[in-house]
């Protein structure tokens, strides 16, 4: 047999399509390692691991990701509040970066030069899987199967091989959620305390269930959110690769964590911090979507918006329904939320005089303009 | 008796309130004109009018605005996506400056000097309602009885005069929409057709109910989506003035325009202007908020997002149901949804490979950003 | 002799660059069309015409494109005080999309499926000149030289055909600038007249010389600009492909119409209306800089830049000294600035008691704040 | 006599304005302390200390805030590249919070209830003054005589009593700098090292002068500034207040180093970093402007960019003639400026044929919506 080519550590799914492409990677010369992270997803990994060793892996690692993918992906996009495009939580492009980190630590160990995945060559994920390669492994060589014509034209024709999901939503594509017509009809009312713009404990009213550990409490919502049918989106998205293309998401626990979060930003932080703050968090979206969560900007921005979570804390009460999240109340030993001045009966230390004032000043501009207008009409 | 101090055109609205102040000026020697607009609101116009005159107002304007507000206020909200702090649909903000426009008009027509409203000195009302006093009418003084200490130091203790709305949320205060969970076991299934980031029709799929001329359709909508409960709030914002205050809000039809525009918006708007388009919203939504409706800066933000409507047209399919709004599909003549170009089968004239060098570009600074970073990792 | 490839329009300059690219170009198999714009370039446009045919190009194509360049172009880069990283004027970056459209005119109607260029693989140039060929031209085919292994391969070695211009700064290798030490000591005064946000009238108001149309207007600038030294750069950039670059600029006339628009603008244009205008300017500079002067978002931006500029007009005194330009002075019938508003010695209808309510509202959420970091540091 | 109505501490300035201030204040019977701070002005602080005796003034405490003014107030602005409405270096706005905190700090220690200030009505100083005070020190009452109708009446026709300076700018108005025409033939060439966005050290090359603490380095590079005529504006600027205003300024020492950081900055920064960055620095400018140094929002902001600044580090070379900054060379342990990476003769590990891929990838998107746009075209 001829010498190798080297070593691939390859994004592994248990899949047909990944492992097709263990097969040709070893069929084209090298040896492969396969990878396969645990971040959450439905898996049997334990055959995954057969499977792969079946095919000709050199070695299988699995790795259960799935502490490190809530507290130091998820957490940061719950502090941002990260929403793209107005709609979609994201939940995919953070696996992505914290994955792709797993696999380029293995290869790094293991003397690999070359990664390689099963990501499609008109998707965002190929982008977010490889820039954080390139990033934490500059000189890696990364082999991308289906873009290379020699495997995408002898495998296109194969339909077995093929994905349809992205782009056609059968009944009963949705994996986590119950449909909304078919949820309970008792809500659950649920409290989530925060700190530090991170939830750090939930506790469900009724039966007094109780989670402050990251990994567990963001699966308590998950389960809670997919049982009442929250987080379901059917969108058309604006790849970065410059496509619109329809996506189906489901998030139930990232959608509960999203209102709670931001009810207790808005109750917590400056209206004027809160602003900045916002145009940072679009940022950060856009690049997370693109895949830059590795990048100078993206630390950059992951840095600012935590500062901006410092006084971010208390709890917020909220019920879980039909598909929708409620909030009920919150409570925070930082609010900056004030009865007494916001109150029609006590003046406190706010003289509503000064309001006048201060709109006379905001309408010196407006009149001005206004006149000039009017001098212009009277000449035209 | 002493002569009049002049004219005064006062924003009426029937109730305890500004029958109070309405009566006070004529204490304080003016001639009151009562002005009441119709923008919507649950009022009995005709009991009203008889009220102003019984208290002494020398006229009494009732004026209906309801089809102006919607074709001037609402949809331009509604092509803004127009949102404040991420949740609130600024109705209320919407009706201020078309309230105002129509008081100044009867007062420039009845030659008043003087306009005067009901809004407290700590609220956002009394700054919506005098900016844009000032703005269309330069020369206007304006009476605002709750700054005036001779005023609310008189009625500020008679607590049936005040309203508690605002901040506090007893059972039954939500008007226009039924509670969710008491809501019906059906949906609502309808089609919205866009033009020019407008809606134009609304058919009801299921009893083929169709609307539209603008007023109409508004009006069904908040029907529809009243009856499921669709687009309550209650939320901490942050008013202009500097304080935090609770807000409980109801917007059915607002609510279901807001998706369904979203979604035909995104469908057919190229996603680098659909980026500039939402930050020139954000700008808007806070003019709006803040009172800045006639202000230079508002005027040029939706004159630009106007022009970002031009190819917003098609039609939305969605279901109401429990509170929430499902979109179910779309279809548009100007769509750039392409699915051949999207297709897992059919490359186009799209090459994957292109794919590689377009991340291999982005990787380019990347790359250099980490390499940099060991290189001062090992000096350290 | 072999069947014809296809018929390629070359961007020609007559330099040993493109030159080289035309004979290679048919020896390829292709028939060459030169296509040569003037864009205000130094150059021997006959002697190209010659060399190009004598290198046999089937035809050659010479185009006077510099008024459209002036009007279409800079025109649009004045209205928005276009400037890329606080710097760089992009003058480069306006004439690739305008020598690139009227490459594709060219090719279309000579019925040509190709279009190549001289630009190099790791400069800005190449995406300018591309993006607006597939912009305007989707099916067009780009041969690009210096990307081809074929070509650079064979070419890199000789030295003699290498620009390296943009990275070695010689003495003299500014071409329209005096240096400013060696420039006159008399300063040259001029008034230059603004309509719509774009220049109509220079008048020097020392010899009286006077141009009122658009190009005549912009090659006197950039002569009197040039004899005083104005304009000269010589900065690290980053390139849109990810990589720091040193570049060296010279744009006299763009240098004195930026200081004189921006002081028209900022005395005729409400500021709230220019915050949003600059936020604008910001991203048509990156737009353009980055080749995306033929994208939907350029097209939206210019539209709305062009919008506020409706009342920048009047003039501008200005003398050019010793590479400086100095503001001495402007006039506008639609200046906001109003000396009786402003003076210290009348009142006018403006209260200064109102500045008190003014600051003291702002000042609200600021003493909420310190309230509440007081309290906390107390228990800490 | 009677009783005391408390104590005062006033901002003094040793002129008539202020000294007129401090009897009018004893006379409304306040007992005054005089605060007068040196943050660098011209000012005979001995004399201004004997008028305030002899005026009455009950204590008077002068303070040399230079120091911390150049580290604290002026170093961030360094770091932000401060600039209002794209030309105003914003000195005066920096140095009013460091003169209020001085203020406040002896208001607290002497326990007076008071402030005061000689800034007039109209002006961005009183907001600027007043806003530090009231965040620093939330129960202070603030008496601002030129918002007094019984202090303006008085004086407002006693000329004298004016300060012109605003808005009017006489021949010989400037102090720091010299007229650019009459300044030196021959330039000064400066080293400037920077370390975390902030200058350490000034080297002159010809003369050997070095600086190295922060408020030697900027006394000299006002000097050397100065001696060159650099850093004169005459500006129409936009007030918070919302009128339009003539300002005229010099900033030598600040004019140098905004050139120089902004050189090293973009020499060492990560481009997508500076873009965030360089928006952050917009809504610093603006709240420095307006007042809001004392802010959350603009302690956020200051974070933030102190962040950025963590590898901006280097020296700058930089000559300083006739008005002008020329830049001439940089260098920097932290360059991402890459040499071979550029060169046209080195491939390094980039690959000119990823830019063709990168292109068409960007090209998809302008290449459908140009598509889309030609049918319409033909249906029309």
């Amino acid at each position: 047999m001829s010498q190798s080519k080297g070593t691939v550590v390859l994004a592994y799914s248990g899949g047909l399509d990944t492992s097709c492409i263990l097969v040709w990677l070893k069929e084209q010369g090298y040896e492969v390692i396969a990878y396969l992270a645990n971040v959450g997803q439905e898996e049997d990994f334990e055959a995954a691991q057969k499977k792969a060793h079946a095919l000709g892996a050199k070695k299988v690692f699995i790795e259960d990701l799935r502490k490190e993918f809530v507290e130091e992906f998820i957490w940061p996009g719950v502090q941002a509040n990260a929403i793209y495009e107005d709609r979609y939580l994201l939940g995919t492009s953070l696996a992505r970066p914290c994955i792709a980190r797993g696999q380029v630590k293995i290869a790094k160990q293991e003397g690999a030069q070359f990664v390689s995945h099963g990501a499609t060559g008109k998707g965002n994920d190929q982008i977010r899987f490889e820039l954080t390669c390139y990033a934490l492994y500059p000189d890696v060589k990364i082999i991308s199967p289906w873009r290379l014509p020699e495997f995408f034209n002898r495998f296109l024709g194969r339909n077995d091989l093929m994905e349809y999901a992205k782009n056609q939503a059968p009944a009963g594509m949705y994996q986590m959620t119950t449909d909304p017509d078919k949820a309970p009809n008792t809500p659950d009312t649920l409290e989530i305390e925060f700190k530090n713009g991170v939830p750090v404990k939930v506790t469900n009213i009724h039966d007094k269930t109780t989670c402050d550990s990251a990994l567990e409490l963001f699966l308590y919502l998950n389960k809670i959110g997919g049982k009442h049918g929250v987080g379901r989106i059917d969108i058309i998205e604006n790849r970065f690769i410059g496509m619109k293309s329809r996506g189906i998401y489901e998030t139930p626990g990232g959608t509960i964590l999203f209102h709670a979060h931001m009810d207790i930003e808005t109750f917590t932080m400056d209206k004027e911090v809160r602003k900045i703050k916002q145009s940072l968090s679009l940022k950060f979206s856009e690049q997370l979507y693109n895949g830059f969560w590795d990048s100078p900007e993206c630390e950059f921005v992951r840095h600012c918006i935590n500062k901006s979570q410092e006084y971010v804390q208390g709890k917020v009460q909220l019920s879980v329904y039909k598909g929708n999240v409620y909030i009920l109340g919150r409570e925070s030993p930082s609010s900056l939320y004030n009865r007494d001045l916001v109150s029609m009966n006590v003046q406190g230390d706010y003289d509503p005089c000064d309001a006048g004032g201060f709109i006379k000043i905001n309408a010196v501009r407006l009149r001005e303009h206004h006149r000039l207008q009017s001098k212009k009409d009277c000449k035209a």
